[in-house]
Parts: structure tokens; sequence; C-alpha cells
């Protein structure tokens, strides 16, 4: 298999929507998500989102990049405006109205109503959720980061209220995306499902790790097993 | 479909691991990558990262969490005393290698040896690339940003070396990682391959996305398609 090498000279004097293309491919497969915001006046705002992170889950906290000068300052300035955002899951059924959300609306334009995704309200939390999205996520903005290297702000969140599908949490508390035809992404604009290879085991030293059953690891769940067994 | 809701003394009297893996599932699909460092004493250092991302195409910038308190704290410090880190894929091949190199090995040990992955240099980058791997991006650290809310840091890159087989870049610059077998992540331990949908338009506000061939946006690309063409 050939193979292509480049050098930062190279990659410096590419063709700047090719490099995007390229560089956008490198970091491996993406989260989809879909970043629901209000502004103090009251108007909802909604942006796709490919780089939503796992920070930690003692506090329960999220993040993802707001890219300079894009239609995404919005979200940025709407979160820094009000403290708070949501996070929602992008399956098959919503992909192609998600993707819309990222074309160039202004600032008086909704995307919920552009792309016809319902804005969806849970008890007093102050931002928008989506109503057609399996997992909503409630956050409350606790830090944001400035990369001098290029402008983009790193945004992180504490979840404050979470709603998901009670089918798609496992025993052992793993929730099975899969199930629920969560949407993987590659590059800039390439959709993907999944099929489950397998869940590994916590990899010890001395030990080679091994495959889980899909409901994960058994040994550690016995209260929510007999619980689950009850209720079929 | 019945719906689970938590609020957050939900999440935070939730069993701590029962929360690790439910928190941990909640971004959607990750990325895989195997970080190689090497310390001041030539050790070399390999972990995988299910949170490396994009930050930007101009320069080229890919950025990673490295966890408190974890083996990952060798990666890091690896990547402070040296200035550089590599990335590089997981594909189906070496994902059960690559979930090994999880495992707290000492910082005397090297993971390379423990799980059977080949160290590979190449030129003078002073960190160790992933023989197996297909995506091999070499980068210089710019920038980290301490996260005060859990203690873990934000590592940011300037990609300096990339090698990756020619025939998986498509003429307008995209790389069709599936077809280089690669892995999405999700939750702590599930491991999925992937099949594309499609890949979409660029968003604009008038009109709706619609779907590109595989080979992406064929108006972006005549020179790069009559070298193909006359490469065949």
């Amino acid at each position: 298999m050939s193979e292509s090498n480049y050098n930062q000279q190279a990659l410096l004097e590419m063709d700047a929507r090719h490099r995007a293309r390229l560089i956008n491919s490198l970091s491996g497969f993406k989260s989809a998500n879909l970043i629901g915001t209000i502004d103090k006046n009251g108007r909802s705002n909604l942006s796709i989102v490919s780089s939503v992170i796992h920070f930690g889950a003692n506090p329960p906290l999220l993040g993802f990049v707001s890219r300079p000068h894009s239609v995404e300052r919005h979200t940025l300035e709407n979160i820094v405006e009000t403290g708070c955002f949501t996070i929602n899951s992008v399956d098959v059924d919503i992909a192609l109205q998600s993707h819309q959300t990222s074309a160039r609306y202004t600032k008086e334009e909704s995307e919920f109503d552009k792309v016809d995704l319902a804005p969806y309200w849970i008890d007093s939390f102050p931002a928008p959720f989506v109503l057609e999205s399996s997992i909503k996520i409630g956050l409350e903005l606790v830090e944001h980061h400035l990369v001098k290297a290029n402008d983009t702000v790193m945004v992180i969140g504490e979840v404050k209220h979470l709603s998901l599908p009670e089918s798609a949490v496992m025993p052992d508390g793993y929730v099975d995306i899969e199930s629920l035809d969560l949407i993987a992404l590659s590059g800039l604009d390439s959709y993907h499902v999944t099929q489950r290879l397998q869940r590994l085991s916590y990899a010890k030293p001395n030990q080679m790790v091994f495959p889980l059953t899909l409901e994960g690891d058994v040994s550690s769940w016995p209260e929510f097993s007999k619980k689950r067994m009850k209720d079929r």
C-alpha cells in the first residue's frame, strides 16, 4: 500500500479547502450532537457540533470546541450570556436536518424553525432541548478556555439534567447508543452508522483484555440484574 | 419508549462506577487513537485515548484530554518534558492490543513491549509512532490548559508530520477512514465498526443539504481528478 507523507511545509502549502477536509479527517470518528441555546431576548439557536467530548464523570463534565468567526459564535455568545446550554444526540432520522443547522443563518433566524426540529423545554431549565433527540443533556457552563493558537474556545459544562430512553441503559450503566441509531461522523461531512464488535474488560497489567457481554461487567451489577429480571 | 430522567442530585448519588459508564456514554461515538511519547531517558510510552478532537486546519491542530491521577499522566509528563507526541489510528486488527495499553503499567514498562505493537521512528521526529497504525501523526505541543473543575488537562499540538495510505485520500482531501477499518468507541469499553450512510454537501441557508459522492465535492477537484485518472 503506497504511503503519502506530508511535512509541515507540505501541509501549509496545501489548498485551504483540501487541507480542511484532510485535517478534519485525521482525529478518527467523531460524535454528532446538537447544541441548543437561547439569548437574553429569548431567541433560540441550534448548531451541530462534532467535537463534544467527555471530561469527567464526577462531577459529570462534557465539553466542545467553538470555532472562530463561524455561526457557532451565536452559540458561544448565548452560553456566556445565559450560563447554560443543551447537548442533544443525532440519530439516523434527523441526520440531514442536523447537518443543515451548520448553514450560516442570521441571529434572527432560529435553526429549529429552519430545519424543522422541535424545541423542547424541561422543567425550568433555561435552554431549549431537541424533542427528536433520544439523549437530552442540560448543562451549566463551568469553564471556557481560549485556545490562542487559532482563537477557538473550549467550552466545558456540568450536567444538570439528563433524559434518555430507559431501555438503552445497561445494568452496569453503559448506554447502548448503537441501539438508539446514533450517528458517527468523519471529516467535515460523512455520516456513518455503526456495528458493535465487542465490549472489552477493564485492562489490567498481567491479564489480556477479554470481551464482555453487551450488558457489561456482570459482576458489578447484582442489584440491577435482579431488578431487570423482575421487570421482564 | 419509557424515559429515564436524572437531575443533578440523582447523578451525584449514583454508584461511582455506574455513573462513570453512564456519563462516558453520553457524548456519542468517539475516536480511538494511540498517543506515543518518550521521556528524557528514552523510555517510550503508549496510551489509548478516546478524546482526540480537531481544533483547526490552519494551522493544523489536534488535541486530547489527559485524565488526572491515571496512567496517562506518564503521557502528559513526557509531552511537557519533550514538547512532542504522536497520534496513531486504531483499526480492527489492533483494537484489543490498543485497549490493553490502558492497564496501569509502571513508567519502567513500555506499553509497546507489553501489548506487542512496534515503535516506529520517522526521520528525526523525537517521539515514537506505531508501525501498525495506518494514520501516523507527529505533533509539537503548542498549548495545554488545566481544567480546574476536575484537574484534567487539554493538550493541543500542531501537526508537523503526517503519514497515511495514499489510496484513502479522496480527490477533495477527505480521508476515507472507514476504508482503513478504523474503530469508533462508545462508553468506556465498546468497540464499533462503521458503515457510511452518505457524505453531505456544505450547508447553505436557502438550500437543503444533499448527498455527495464518496469522492466528495467533485466541483472542487479538477486537477486532482485528472491526476487520479492518469494514475489508474
